[in-house]
């Protein structure tokens, strides 16, 4: 089981979301080969797997995707090319996170052990086909692991620099509110929905929502858009709209923010209309047998110390912690998203030792 | 001469702004038989005209616009039939202003005095070449009256029961604050000027600009759109802008209002843009002989004792009281830009009576 020549067989596949491209029947193929009992979960128009391979001690499962983001324009290689040139393999997915899932076989293929793979086809696009739903079918068959490790591409400068232990949580809101409409020149008859919102804007934003703590960044609320489009100079409008995102550490909960938002805007502008979208509730993975274990195994094959955080954007890990501890641990990830996305196959290597001294490390 | 007849002349003119539809060449000819010397006035695509008749005493200038606004939808009249049903006369600027233009030359005809008459044709358009560059010419050649009434129908419920003897300036202003664009996970990387804009716009809001005076009501800052048209939820946008009206009684000038967006701005968003556009400083015409003599021939016609006040929006009195005392008294506005714009028939005699005992009382 060569770690480059399979990752090099994924890469050539075409998987933009939602596509699979055959990127979950080539897995599930070599996953049987090696003794995995392959359950294909095909949830929508999305193919999913969870493949589990008994064996002794604690249960562990790795988690990734197969989806890739679009290439776009202006690559110096072929996206799907799965070409090596210069010790670097190059290709869309290459490190986020099509290489990592090599990875994840090559080290299962080398370290006995009680492993699963939870494999969407679903990460990069809505997410609403993919992890969570293969988790739900997890959940019901008696499969929650005890420790999970997503494959993302964590580590910032070199292999080994970073875990992911814990992440923001994020959530949307659109806000409507609706005044009376009239003209500037008679604002006592009128009720001006723009003063308002300001208003309440102004209330959300005039601090802080906290300062952060040993693990987190402060949490963060970001107006992104205020709508009226009120050509009329003459003219109060009728409604005023905004968007705003937080990204919120674990002082904070979804439900709670969202009574926050309310209180102010019925304190404000009570005619109003808020909606509220989560991505995801903030988590964080507690100090224990198993980080220290994926830390040790990064030490050993690597020599680096991985700092341990939780900045960066969302992962499928944010649905994995509402069942288990997870980390995230991959590779270097500046190019991924990226044109010329690409990989030191040395690193591929050197990932699929970490994965594999972690099996032996944990699951003994 | 018979206010009826000529006003019905008028109204059967289509004059909708800028067309003149004919109506400045028959107001022309009626002055000239009346002994007017009547200059004709082009200024790019709009007629106006200056019409005066030597006489004894102070110099009395009527005001007033021959366009009209579009007449619209939905009218159980012609609005350019000049038609009179139940003793009512219908069109499109029956009261504003055709019908006080027929008042202005039927009281001309009728008691002597040195009257002029000062007609534009683009009051309800862009006014930029019209009442402003006639009051130009009128300096140019010292024709600048002692005193100016402006048509405008200015009666509330009856006529004779509202004088304006001022009126609020209006300024409109457009705000861009740049930040620097960024992603919403990675705050610190990014200036969002959606928060700065809304600090910025809070302070020009949290509190009234005055509590008014004796004539004015209290100036009134109206932010009427907030613009930013992101719709990635997670990018924090580049640019945000808005868009704001002041109606300021004369506590306030509009260079000072300037002066005061710009303090704010630099406080909160030193990266901004801020256009304004001026629409027409506050003017008060302190009582006097003039104003005296109006409401005299006013009671005296009507039996009522006009209030005097500043409310409404703006009207051309802004640019003639640059140059002398200006009051503006006209019919019955209710109808003013409705369909079936209307005038009481003998509400128009005696508007003509109220203009004609003035001309007697002032210019003798
Ligand atoms: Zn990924
Ligand atoms: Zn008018």
């Amino acid at each position: 089981m060569d770690v480059l020549a399979f990752a090099q067989s994924l890469l050539r596949c075409q998987s933009v979301t939602p596509a699979d491209g055959g990127t979950q029947g080539l897995l599930a193929a070599q996953l049987e080969a090696l003794g995995f009992t392959v359950t294909r979960l095909r949830y929508g128009e999305i193919e999913n797997l969870f493949a589990e391979r008994p064996g002794a001690g604690a249960h562990l499962c790795f988690a990734g995707h197969t989806d890739v983001v679009p290439p776009g324009e202006g690559w110096g290689h072929d996206p799907f090319g799965g070409v090596v040139e210069g010790g670097m393999l190059y290709g869309r997915g290459a490190v986020d996170m099509k290489g990592a899932i090599a990875a994840f076989v090559a080290a299962a293929a080398r370290a006995p052990g009680h492993v699963s793979l939870l494999i969407t086809g679903d990460e990069e696009g809505v997410a609403t086909d993919g992890t969570v739903r293969v988790l739900e079918w997890m959940a019901a068959n008696g499969k929650i692991p005890d420790f999970c490790v997503v494959g993302e591409p964590t580590s910032r400068a070199v292999l080994g620099d970073v875990v992911k232990i814990g992440r923001r949580g994020s959530m949307n809101a659109r806000i409507t509110v609706t005044g009376r409409q009239g003209h500037v020149a008679y604002p006592h008859l009128a009720d001006n929905p723009v003063h308002r919102l300001i208003a309440a804007l102004g209330a959300m934003t005039a601090a802080p929502l906290d300062s952060g703590n040993e693990w987190f960044e402060p949490s963060s609320l970001q107006v992104t858009s205020v709508d009226v489009g009120n050509a009329a100079s003459n003219v109060i409008p009728a409604t005023a709209s905004a968007r705003l995102n937080v990204r919120f550490n674990n002082l904070h909960g979804s439900a709670g923010l969202t009574e926050w938002l309310r209180g102010i805007l019925a304190e404000f502008a009570p005619a109003n209309e808020l909606q509220v979208q989560v991505s995801g509730e903030a988590f964080l993975t507690q100090a224990g047998l198993h980080t220290e274990a994926l830390t040790r195994a990064i030490e050993k094959v690597t020599g680096v110390t991985p700092e341990r955080n939780t900045g960066g954007g969302t992962s499928d890990a944010r649905f994995i912690a509402r069942y288990c501890p997870v980390a995230e641990f991959g590779l270097v990830g500046v190019s991924m998203h990226r044109t010329d996305e690409a990989v030191e196959v040395a690193a591929l290597s050197r990932l699929a030792d970490v994965y594999k001294t972690l099996i032996e490390d944990f699951c003994r």
